[in-house]
């Protein structure tokens, strides 16, 4: 067969070639991503350093249309494979109408959940193969990669507290049990452990702390943010 | 790394076991596929055999909102990768909301595309790595393979001057030009070439014709259905 391939472009982990960071906040539901994304934000406004705050799934308009068909009531008939080819076309569409347009701009890009939650979530979580995951997110993201990863770990209890805390009901992946969400934080220990551009963050700790130490390793390591 | 993988399930080709069979009749835009769907379910009504007439993409509530996704103008985001995502989230759907219920109820399933037309389009069409679409394909399905798939045969010019024939105005992929619609024609050739499951029927002649022949091999192969 003689057609060309396609499954993966030339740019991952080209950030500093690029000159403005992607960077990616992850972690179990409750640990605390959004509250340290908009945070960060914050920090980056108040510099006047021109930026993007988004969140997967979601990012774009069809993304929503499929964030809804993912966790709710309609997705019930949707497997582990499904699910991780769900989010990869939202992934798709996210990097292409909204992440690269940004860093083509010169923006930075502070986004909530992105390809490591499919591994730590349909991979580790439902059982879904971590090589075929690995494949289609490098075709659906045509190989952008984040420039750094923080995942903001707290054992799922504190997780599961925070969560139910907050407003609303959870949706149905926050309503799986504990063994779940144990193999979910199991994964993003793993990757973490295999990929330097992943750092685990303590997130126990209160929300100005954890954003202290998350400033200081922004700083460190994109001196081009103003810090 | 620990976690079990679920890439594919165990029943391909499971169809003569189940004594109920999988039919798929593919082919390019204008070939005359759902005309010949509707002529073999009326033989088989007519002769008191319980079957489903389906079609991809679609099938389920949820894959019509992803075939929306596609075809329409939210899908000119979409890439090939994309598409091809979108396209086996729905056939996950369909496969575990609509035909497995079907062929387990012991109905036959005539279905209007199926995993060929992905191979064909954003394989040979668009480029995406036809290993990875067999990958996907495998784990949207969970293994579930047609147990005969009839290609219908026209030159694209034939099918092009049908589709503008006919009612509607042209989707965002039957706007393709021709050497698009070349290359989807030699992915179908070239798998029936390596698929003994895959048979190419000549298109070019009147429906009534096409029909006969399609019926004498539906009843050389499945003497089950009553021929």
């Amino acid at each position: 067969m003689s057609n060309t391939t396609t499954e993966a472009g030339p740019d991952g982990a080209a950030g500093l070639l690029r000159g403005t960071p992607f960077v990616v906040i992850e972690g179990v539901d409750g640990s605390g991503k959004s509250t340290q994304v908009r945070m960060l934000s914050e920090v980056l406004s108040a510099r006047g350093v021109a930026h993007r705050v988004t969140e997967e799934p979601g990012g774009s308009p069809e993304g929503v249309i499929l964030r809804d068909l993912l966790l709710g009531a309609g997705g019930s008939r949707l497997n582990g494979a499904g699910e991780m080819l769900a989010v990869s076309v939202a992934r798709q569409l996210h990097v292409e109408g909204l992440i690269r347009p940004a860093l083509a701009r010169g923006e930075a890009v502070l986004c909530d959940r992105f390809a490591l939650s499919t591994v730590a979530y349909q991979g580790y979580g439902r059982g879904v193969s971590l090589d075929l995951i690995r494949r289609v997110t490098a075709a659906a993201t045509g190989g952008l990669e984040p420039d750094i990863c923080w995942v903001l770990d707290v054992p799922p209890g504190v997780g599961r507290g925070r969560r139910s805390a907050a407003e609303g009901s959870p949706d149905r992946i926050e309503s799986e049990g504990s063994e779940f969400m144990e193999r979910v934080r199991r994964g993003y220990l793993e990757a973490a452990a295999e990929h330097p551009r992943i750092e685990v963050v303590d997130a126990v700790r209160g929300a100005k702390a954890v954003h202290a130490d998350l400033l200081a390793r922004m700083d460190a390591r994109f001196p081009g943010l103003g810090g």
